[in-house]
């Protein structure tokens, strides 16, 4: 049976040490998050993850969410008690506007608890994040009315949401996107079409779900210009608030997945179902995207939470398994010592591990930028923090999620055969954590996002921050020789991102294929430079602790973790370049025919 | 549904261009094969994989095996069928020693239908790969008594054979195995243990299973000099060859796994059953060796075949899906395109084809060389194969599983939401591969086998033949402009080879901890130089023909191939390097209970 212990300390180190969230405690919500109490709320949040998710994950991998003939579906065993043990603990208004009954901590806490959740059991943690996520769309777009009707009960936990934007023959390209809005007589609209690989699209957790669905209103334009987003609850709202007639909106099966079973991933049939527009008409996209953008960083956490339990697991077996003797072992010695001895079982760790702690500080950064974002009076540093979350979301959810999903499959080469069979759960993790490199836009996708549009965006303002930040770094602390082995690994990979940045400039201008073909490894030189960074910067904080004295064998591990990453991973970058540099002319050059 | 249809023209392209087989016909077998036969043996044995054997995959995927409680096991619907076709079509004993009814053919041709039926079905290919090794194992160390008594069964397919290692406290350290070998009076064995993971421990295709065990004699030496191999028969054979009593020896019960579900994975009890020993007294590891190694190279063409079948899928529907538009479509096209125009998509493509292509003959050349050691009367050729194939064996073992791994992930990706339900078969491509980077000696165990103990085999005898062969292909070849651009590269990696290798003898002879942490990385440098090569050799066979104006859109698109496969994958050699001279020092620094 897998276990797990959220990650407490470092997020806590990395919160005070790292992030200093203390410089923001003129933003509404931080000047309430005393240290302390951060290490109060992380420690029960970490608790609840590990005694009440972590238990049903296994459970609910192999019960799976069953539908009824009639259309009803039913979560495993265990999850409709731990949801609602999750919202009466107030994990899911955690940092929601307390104008609607959240608690108005930073956006970065429910990051953390997100992570934590999505550690402890992905299925689990889709239901939650899926109505933050929709309250988060309304919020920004809905009307008085629908902020009203709609936010109180999503933030309680009292009702669900969703995001409908797939259809059979439209993923990706949703200008292809066929379902139709009919206005009715009273404002509201008829919805009529089919979606699919709706995760949360029903269930029995709330006694509603709130659907957020994109249609085309009946004469709208063609494409991604003629989509308006709706809202399509499952039950009706009366005026005071009673739930009143059931819409006609039902699941129509449930797809059969490779991984977390415990989602109900539904088709969902819309036969002329009430919807109420959100926002402008055909301005839909922009609606979603408010949500989209969000469950992007979620699922970059759910990446890091799968790499995190499967490490855990992994060291643990590690450090119990008996095969083999180490190196040093005296030559008559019979007995078998624990396999973490062995350097290939030391590299997957380290490699696993070397991720994590960097991941989790890219992430918690970007959450705070987020934070900055929505709850400064500072313009330009809204402007900035804003330029900055847009630049490294795609690069968080590509490279969180494909590092993530390798680190399972490495953690499960720990356990060996046992690491393929069932009852260790480790492949749990791998058939889990692929779903993430998939949804809320394949990586593919955020590879273009990046390239395509962040990059140019406002003449480069935001990555041209980015390089003067790093650079300003390493200018900085240039004279620590501690630092140093840090520091000089990280400039090589920020000149090979330049060089390709420059490559781009020079060469994909006139020909966008030239960038498009160097997408998605420009997207892993940029995560493996962020991270590096990151690496140099819990270094520079761990040595700090040591220099007051104050050097635990966390921090020593800390600063060996990342020498191990500035070592192995950073000359990745070399590669990165001189694929991007290969361009686009081979890869375009045959035919479709000849695959 | 996936479909699959065998590379037969690939495969004879390797055979007659690249390989040239026709220098081989002073070898027993290989007369025979004239190029006609050879395609009419390989369209037929592509035909049976394609028609016969996949469509079982996904049935049988779903269905998996069944214990009833009296033990016994019955496979998916059809399998039972489908094994006797294939064994009366003859393809099990394609290679075998005719003197046991064998055909006599190249042992070659046994690894190339390997690969179709592993691409089709790797479940069912599983059975017949462990009788062939079996078949192996008994022909090189068993008695004459026993091999008149089993090959002919096993080369019929009426009985079938198994590979019984792995015990719960004792997988890659065999030295702590515990099952015991009490010698009966009458000159064989009683057994008592039980083994784990045992792939086809018990099924219902054949009359017989012949399970080829690893115990202890009692009062053998401790650790892996006390091993001994016994056959260990389901049923007793009875000396005019009919079956007689049921053996003690069960399947006490299946294994969950991630996947192969098709295929019986057993716990096997031995509960006194008899046991005849193979061979001498405890050299029993020598004796299993054998099998092991026929079945590494089976592995490697199951990690192949998996991502032949990936690739074509992916191939397909890139071809079929339509989503967004390409760079040089018109402003105003409204209709979606097939996504094989977007570059993205294409680099995924040629990223697996590019591997394919070069792994597969890769493969042949090691299986060429496996004919030559053991077919040849001339004692140099017959030791340099061997030494190439001591050499390769592990290679191919650990890299094209690894790859072909990644790559059924990276077909995964190409369908998006679709590759993640069960629907289109290749989330089962991804859980079916995963096995062959565990099973007959996980990975990391392949990159020792290479590192500590090929390299360093007869003063690095194996190693240096193959670097003076690909210096002189490459000297041999300088002054052609077309394959300049396949030499550069390669030139470069071997370089990064021959480093990595001095590196390795200047810094852990004394220190071998140095060449394990970087074993890993050695195993794919090496990979990638023996794929590069592979990629030399292709191309200058391509071009042969475009010379002898016998150009066709398939030779053309090899080179497209081979040049992205230089272009993006021989960059990685230069990584590799960087890590394998991080040594060894930080990996083993931290104490264990850091982790």
């Amino acid at each position: 049976m897998p276990s797990y212990r959220a990650p407490v300390e470092d997020v806590l180190f990395l919160l005070t040490d790292v992030l200093r969230i203390e410089r923001f405690n003129n933003l509404p919500g931080f000047s309430e998050v005393t240290e302390d109490l951060a290490s109060v709320i992380l420690s029960e949040a970490g608790r609840f993850c590990a005694d009440v998710l972590q238990p049903l994950n296994q459970t609910g991998d192999r019960e799976g969410c069953k539908r009824r003939p009639n259309g009803e579906v039913t979560t495993p065993a265990g999850f409709k008690e731990a949801y609602r043990a999750f919202v009466e603990a107030g994990w899911l208004g955690l940092s929601a506007d307390p104008a609607y009954g959240g608690q108005g901590l930073p956006y970065l806490f429910t990051v953390i608890v997100n992570e934590f959740a999505s550690a402890a059991n992905i299925s689990f943690a889709l239901y939650s994040g899926l109505t933050q996520a929709a309250f988060a769309a309304i919020l920004t777009h809905g009307s008085d009315e629908q902020k009203k009707t709609y936010l109180p009960k999503l933030v309680r936990g009292a009702w669900s949401g969703t995001m409908n934007l797939t259809e059979p023959h439209c993923g990706t390209d949703l200008g292809l996107l066929k379902t139709k809005a009919i206005p009715n007589e009273d404002g509201s609209y008829a919805i009529h079409g089919q979606k699919i690989f709706i995760s949360a699209g029903e269930h029995d957790l709330t006694e509603n779900i709130i659907h957020l669905v994109l249609a085309r209103i009946e004469g709208a334009p063609a494409g991604v210009k003629g989509i308006s987003l709706f809202i399509v609850p499952k039950f009706l709202v009366e005026p005071d608030q009673k739930l009143g007639a059931r819409n006609a909106v039902s699941c129509g099966s449930l797809e059969h997945k490779m991984g977390i079973h415990g989602n109900a991933t539904c088709v969902m049939n819309y036969d002329g179902a009430k919807g109420f527009l959100v926002g402008e008409p055909n301005k839909g996209l922009n609606a979603m995207f408010v949500m989209m953008n969000e469950a992007r960083l979620g699922v970059a956490g759910q990446g890091l939470g799968q790499s995190e339990i499967a490490y855990q697991n992994a060291a643990a077996y590690a450090k119990d398994r008996k095969q083999g003797r180490s190196f040093s072992a005296a030559k008559d010695q019979a007995e078998p010592e624990p396999i973490i001895v062995h350097p290939d079982i030391r590299r997957i760790l380290l490699t696993i591990r070397g991720f994590n702690e960097a991941a989790r500080a890219l992430l918690l950064c970007v959450a705070l930028e987020a934070d900055v974002a929505h709850r400064s009076e500072d313009e330009a540093a809204r402007q900035a923090a804003s330029d900055r979350l847009g630049l490294l979301t795609p690069v968080l959810k590509g490279v969180l999620t494909d590092i993530g999903f390798d680190n399972t499959v490495l953690a499960q080469q720990v356990f060996g055969g046992h690491g393929y069979i069932g009852e260790w759960g480790v492949e749990q993790f791998v058939r889990d954590a692929r779903i993430a490199m998939i949804y809320e836009g394949a990586n593919g996708i955020q590879a273009l996002d990046l390239v395509g549009r962040k990059l140019a965006k406002d003449n480069g303002r935001a990555v041209m921050a980015f390089f003067a930040e790093v650079a300003g770094f390493i200018k900085e602390n240039a004279a620590e020789p501690d630092i140093k082995p840090f520091l000089e690994p990280l400039e090589k990979a920020v000149e090979h991102l330049r060089d390709a940045s420059l490559w781009f400039m020079n060469n994909a201008l006139m020909k966008p294929e030239q960038a498009a073909a160097g997408a998605y490894d420009y997207m892993h030189l940029f995560g493996l430079v962020a991270l590096g960074y990151m690496w140099a910067r819990i270094a520079k904080a761990a040595l700090a602790r040591r220099a007051h004295n104050n050097a635990t064998q966390a921090m020593e591990f800390k600063l060996l973790i990342g020498a191990f990453f500035m070592e192995r991973m950073m000359p990745e970058s070399a590669t990165r370049l001189a694929r991007i540099r290969a361009g686009a002319e081979t890869m375009m050059a045959p035919s479709a025919e000849m695959f």
